[in-house]
């Protein structure tokens, strides 16, 4: 299967069953099921969830059975989405080609939506049904890596130190700071869960963590390049606004060629990291190669 | 020991451990770390924690094991605080007696620390510590109980309903919806999560919701009391904001007089329900009874 197909295919899968894991829209009070619905069904490409199920197939899990968790994790994705698009944030109009939360439910309910999905996140990763293929300690760890990289020594403390900088000169050890807990914290943790879910062996874990490290800092620095080189069509987002908000980023302080190049390198050193997996960790691999050749 | 003995050595117990469960303030990024500890360290009763220690007593376990637990209720309550007081929510500018958290640490950082003290608790709930004494499976059950009490379908359900309540009439159906489910969910999740920690028997566990049903109504409607004729400096709040917010609450639709009845009346059923516990359950009885004659 090609990369295309395997992202396609996992998009599909996670688009499918995303609504089955909260209430209906009609759900009382309706505004806010309705708002949760539309932020979580703006689209998107559903990296982390695929990541979840890729991670727990390379250490040779069906990925059905990490399929809970792996919705959980787009919950949690689409939280930091409409919180950091609030007025008080990044202050975003547009998200996934359609008007940000707040744009449309305004400030208050985009606020309790963002805790809402983050709160039925939880609601999901402890819910029984997870527990049947899978140990209770091995859920309570994968629940606790993805808590973890999430916090305030994870893509929140990422979120505030991105949002002092703006306008400021930062120097490289910021700004990989940033960039290192803001998105890669998050992807690793990703992978991290799916592997202990799926059962990996210390090793293995070590190994797929290493991977992460890498390809989630590429994945920032190849957002940075798309903010400027990119598709406002493709992306479904505002380009060059990162620019406009003076924020860091590493094209900003490197310049584009040398940042493509050093996300090709992490990303080669993310895959040689899986040098003792077989096949059944190729998906993971061509995900990693996909993080830098895409246009979206 | 008499209940405010109790009560102040539990809230002891809480502000002595509270701040090992977080990042210290000096922990980079600073500020959202000073941000956490500003709000959680504010003061407040930690009713709630004590609630899940009470109930895990009240079941033959002993409250040390279920502490941690315990301790990430009372940054759950933080975070609902903390958010609920935001300029685009409650708008509050006074909360236990200090300045609320945006107010002095600007609305970006409010929104994250609500973010990271949500997160932060279920980095608590989820750690390995827990499950020492506790068999895994209930500590994943307990931290699914409070999730769902704090969802869309819960807490975040009764504070939209309650936002979109503001200034008009209501009927006493919204009004007990608003506070069953902004208030009384939560407590009766403590009650519930303590009890499945402490390995509560079923029959054991259906009478302690009883009770947190009922406590938990009682509860808000004496704080709907206290906002008309509390007293501020003991309340650490303003008193009458309801009335300037023209938000719905039982003395407003029922009068003063017959509020009072109706939340003794629900703390004596509360009571009731707890017929087939012994003495470990006296701390919960009078509890219950501190509910109706706190005057804070």
């Amino acid at each position: 299967m090609s990369i295309e197909n395997y992202l396609g295919d996992g998009k599909k899968l996670i688009d499918k069953v995303l609504a089955e894991y909260l209430p209906g829209k009609e759900a009382y009070p309706e505004t806010i099921h309705q708002s949760m619905h539309y932020s979580l069904l703006a689209g998107g490409k559903r990296l982390r969830p695929i990541l979840v199920m890729a991670a727990a197939e390379a250490v040779g899990a069906d990925r059905r059975t990490v399929l809970p968790f792996a919705v959980a994790v787009e919950f949690i994705h689409t939280y930091t989405l409409v919180h950091d698009d609030l007025p008080a944030l990044d202050d975003d109009s547009l998200r996934r080609g359609k008007p940000t939360n707040h744009k449309v439910f305004g400030e208050a309910i985009a606020v309790l939506t963002g805790d809402a999905l983050l709160t039925q996140a939880f609601i999901i990763m402890t819910q029984s049904a997870l527990m049947e293929s899978i140990p209770a300690a091995n859920v309570l760890r994968a629940a606790n890596e993805i808590s973890r990289a999430m916090g305030s020594g994870g893509v929140i403390g990422g979120q505030v130190v991105d949002i002092q900088s703006e306008g400021k000169e930062i120097d490289p050890e910021t700004l990989e700071y940033i960039h290192i807990y803001k998105t890669g914290f998050f992807f690793k943790a990703c992978i991290r869960s799916g592997a202990i879910l799926g059962r990996a062996e210390s090793k293995q874990l070590a190994a797929l963590s290493e991977f992460g490290s890498h390809i989630g800092l590429a994945f920032q620095i190849v957002d940075d390049i798309l903010d400027i080189v990119g598709d406002k069509e493709k992306l479904g987002k505002d380009v060059g606004s990162d620019i406009d908000k003076h924020k860091a980023t590493y094209p900003a302080l490197y310049g584009l060629e040398a940042s493509k190049k050093q996300a090709e390198k992490l990303v080669e050193e993310g895959i040689a990291s899986l040098q003792d997996f077989d096949e059944r960790a190729d998906p993971l691999r061509e995900i990693a190669r996909f993080f830098i050749q895409r246009t979206f």
